[in-house]
């Protein structure tokens, strides 16, 4: 009789929470993003009802409507999970929904999923941090609307000394590494791009931040600026991707 | 016969990730750092074997030791789950202990857990991205030995736009709290402090950045710095700790 909103990882459907997987098992309603893995939603109790308000390009499911859906079916008395891709509060809107939530008076929770902005690039053999080598890393949205590119100081950003991992940032690449440049980021500063990470069609892509702008990258990738970009730590899971040394 | 660099989380047993509960429940062999919640380790099978590493204060195990003896024991071909509170990347050393590892070819993966830099805030009400709010966040250790307060450009951080979240950063707070004011942050940022987040005990005090310094707080503690950190929005999980608005 509660509104969940719980976050479903970065694809790989083990990298759910064991109370992700509670809550999936036993809803009324799942209302869903577009995931990067359906099998997500086969662990759902027979009858329960599915909706599908992924945001498709060109064609979004306005975020008003969401948040008036969760409303509806919450006021019903209905166990409801809103299922979004890796956190829920990481550029998930989950804030706004809560918010919604809350002003509706409508009981809810938030769980925690697998960040996309850390779990990809492990999955990739990047650690985010490293001891003497990136002591802090930022996690920012290249994308324009939901306030990326332009409300980021970047320059700011390449003078504080750790890692950062740009979400959605495809399209903006090239600006967003001229930005970094211009904050006194050296050209050869290591850059690695994971696309579906944790899947098994899992593909990185390494290159420098002087050549990320005219890279081929495919959306959605993860993109990581910073030393530990250079890294590849064997993973026994994507083992075919990975080579010794650093 | 490998050794999983495996995160537990921010304390909630439930928080687990299906994949590290797994590992647990058929490892041979647990190293452990001081973990949150030690119900953790109740979900190994019997005759388990448990190897406590974690670093206290004052007598802490040297890092060196611990990757000698993740070596050992994975070259006896154990099954070996090296638990770390939080994410193993996330100021875990995970990446030393991979490093290691990959040098000794044994091999090993990397479990992601949820880590306490979002899933803390997250129980407290504070989404650590916000849209129009807060376009990107940063992670960064106030721990002197782990490069923290000395490595980062704290002035140059102060202008990035972001929330700034700061994990084992007590001590130093007053230090932090002047380099961010000096880098043009406001001395009334919001500041929210969570101590033992997603546990029973959790407890959250709300400050600003000028009286950081002199709050009274105990480590660990998870520091939020920014906008958001005046949210708190209703959780279900922990509702005594919280009130409507923002």
């Amino acid at each position: 009789m509660t509104v969940h909103l719980v976050g479903a990882g970065p694809g790989d459907p083990e990298l759910l929470t064991v109370k992700a997987a509670r809550l999936i098992s036993e809803a009324d309603v799942i209302v869903h993003d577009y995931l990067s893995n359906d099998s997500i939603l086969e662990m759902a109790k027979p009858g329960t009802e599915f909706i599908d308000v992924g945001k498709k390009p060109g064609n979004p499911t306005p975020q008003d409507l969401i948040n008036a859906l969760l409303i509806h079916l919450g006021a019903q008395g209905l166990n409801v999970v809103r299922l979004k891709g890796g956190d829920p509060f990481v550029f998930g809107r989950g804030g706004e929904e809560a918010q919604a939530l809350q002003e509706a008076r409508i009981p809810f929770t938030v769980v925690p999923g697998i960040t996309s902005a850390i779990g990809v690039p492990a999955a990739a053999g990047i650690p985010v941090t490293h001891r003497n080598v990136s002591p802090a890393f930022t996690v920012v949205t290249g994308h324009r609307e939901s306030g990326g590119s332009s409300a980021i100081e970047w320059e700011s950003l390449a003078k504080v000394g750790g890692t950062i991992v740009v979400l959605m940032g495809v399209a903006e690449r090239a600006l967003i590494a001229q930005r970094l440049m211009d904050g006194g980021l050296p050209a050869d500063t290591p850059v690695a791009a994971v696309r579906w990470g944790t899947r098994a069609e899992q593909h990185t892509t390494r290159t420098t931040l002087a050549e990320l702008g005219t890279a081929e990258l495919k959306a959605p990738s993860t993109i990581v600026i910073g030393a530990v970009a250079a890294y590849e730590f064997i993973d026994g899971v994507h083992v075919e991707n990975t080579v010794a040394g650093q």
